[in-house]
């Protein structure tokens, strides 16, 4: 093997891989990447087997050429100090050559790397997902559908299915659901070509905020394909496979109130900042808590009390106010994560009594809803 | 007391302050800070019994009321939470009061906080600096100063002289020297009104590393008075107290050599980045070890190996070779953090051989001087 490039395509590509491994694997060989060239690019595979991701970087694009091949052939080098040398080397200009089998030499300007590589055929095989179920959303869709929902995963492996996604088809909707028992984060998106047949996966939230971060924010196509036991994600020069977690997801549905006793709508980056100050004097209560009251006039008041440390009260012009007088307590924190996925925009808050989980909807677009348990205190 | 004020003026004199406050004190009083206000401005002190830092803040400047003061009076607030909610207040009009003693309401907008206070009287009173000593320097050289020999004290508790730096009187010149007794980093200077008699003190290393956050990157000038146990630093609106270390510090003099065998120019910057590539693959050695060899050309080559993961070389066009060949090896910690504080100039490394310490120097100023210990490998 041996392959010149140039640094700046194969850092970039070397920084997408890298998100897959990690040093914590019971497989050693996965602490490796996988480099395999051949006439057509460059390809690189990282994993800690529940993610893989592997990059392809072409010979030439746009006429520019990026890797001009002199042998093709494949290695496996340390993943780590690979792409800390890459990240360091001193010129644009990179020659990678692999001699005797493992002998792995690396020279840009006057640096010369010689890494002991290992033999390629020892990487595991790729997932092989069948193509049961494909269908594509742009980018930057599928970006904010995943901060939209996969904060609210549950981050305890007491029930392993709560700590990912739940994608399912109803009807020509996609419907995502992420919740941990306390308060719930829903998002629906009508792709263009969604399957005929439904399909209902359990998509580990580890998975989406590592897919999060490698996918760009614009409007290039993800295709999107479910298998039994595997989801691939394919952008343009990316391949990002993740397992699916097993087991049946609880049914939410009944847990959204469909009736309401009091509706407040308010702008949401008011309502947010003001629930970060209460929440600077709750820091000591259980949770975080913080109290919310509605009564007759538009205002609302926000305020906490930290009995060793003082309290704080806040007045908020909501745009409007309907039903009955309220008060009630909630996590600031569950609160604050809601707010932020719904993006600042004006939102409705419907209650229905204070002890019975509520809902907090997006007035600009009733795709997005966001649900949490209040808190017993009043 | 009753005033009210600016919140980006009083945030920016509280971030001062905290540099100075640690939640791990013995004197729980400590935790908070204390707040004075009086016709002239607001004065706000914090301490860790080291380190002591008050802030000014006048009543007007340059025109601008800053402060409007309805009631003079102090208080001591928890610095955490008070920090915490001048940070996030809504409006940048603050009021703050105290009432029934201890009650204290921060309002800014449609939010209103209410903190339990303690008496300032019970605040430990600021250190007495008698004046023995006192001289001044632009804070911008200062600075410099600082970041050039504080990185070389010892982390070390064993001997606790080695975690300050040592400020002397050397005739017309301040010599400041740090040392952890494998490397030394010596700067000198020449202030414009040293005090004629001599003094030597040590400073705590610690204490220069929160002073040098707090000065500004301009040619203010900062004055220095050093008294028997204490050193006090005022630059315009801040006094920043030390305490100095006790003890005697040792005669490092006698450590720097001044003859040379083998004496090589290079660009510092160019050798800083060929020592950080080539310590990629030193990482699993003890110390983090690479090898330096010169030997007839001009070209030096910088070299490390790691037997499991593999080795690399390079070769740097020196600018001057002269002397005895060389093959030495050194940290390269200690030779990065050397060549960071001489700052990418042209430096010269002269040796005395592969076993004795050799020093860095600057080619454009002679007041800046590096020692670094080899290390037995060839």
């Amino acid at each position: 093997m041996k392959f010149e490039i140039m640094r700046d395509w194969l850092l970039e590509g070397l920084n997408d891989v890298m998100k897959a491994i990690s040093q914590k694997v019971a497989n050693p060989i996965l602490t490796g990447v996988k480099i395999e060239v051949n006439d057509k690019g460059l390809t690189m595979t990282g994993s800690d087997s529940d993610i893989t991701i592997c990059t392809f970087i072409p010979v030439e694009e746009d006429g520019e050429q990026i890797i001009r091949v002199i042998e093709s052939g494949s290695i496996i080098l340390q993943a780590k100090v690979f792409s800390e040398i890459v990240r360091k080397l001193p010129t644009n200009d990179v020659t990678i050559e692999v001699e005797n089998g493992m002998q792995t030499h690396i020279q840009s300007g006057k640096s010369e790397f010689h890494l002991i590589g290992s033999n390629s055929d020892d990487y595991p095989v790729l997932p092989n997902v069948k193509d049961e179920y494909r269908f594509s959303l742009p980018s930057d869709l599928m970006k904010s559908l995943i901060k939209e929902t996969v904060f609210a995963v549950s981050q305890q492996e007491t029930r392993p299915i709560l700590t990912g996604v739940h994608w399912e088809t109803n009807e020509e909707k996609l419907v995502c659901v992420a919740t941990d028992s306390h308060r719930l984060a829903r998002r629906e998106i009508v792709p263009e070509n969604m399957p005929e047949s439904p399909f209902s996966v359990v998509i580990p939230g580890k998975s989406l905020q590592e897919l999060n971060k490698i996918l760009p924010d614009n409007a290039d196509v993800v295709e999107i394909v479910i298998a039994d036991q595997q989801v691939l994600f394919k952008s343009r020069n990316v391949l990002f496979y993740s397992r699916l977690l097993e087991g049946n997801y609880p049914d939410t549905s009944r847990l959204i109130p469909s009736e309401y006793k009091t509706t407040v709508q308010v702008n949401g980056r008011q309502l947010l900042q003001a629930i970060d100050r209460a929440s600077l004097l709750a820091r000591d209560e259980r949770n975080n808590i913080v109290r919310f009251s509605a009564d007759g006039g538009k205002a609302i008041e926000v305020s906490s009390n930290s009995p060793e440390v003082g309290k704080v009260e806040e007045l908020i012009e909501a745009i409007d106010v309907t039903g009955e007088d309220l008060k009630i307590s909630f996590s600031a924190k569950y609160m604050m994560d809601a707010l932020k996925a719904i993006d600042g925009q004006d939102i409705a808050i419907h209650f229905t009594g204070a002890m019975r989980p509520f809902i907090l909807t997006s007035m600009e677009n009733d795709l997005i809803l966001q649900l949490i348990l209040p808190v017993r205190t009043f």
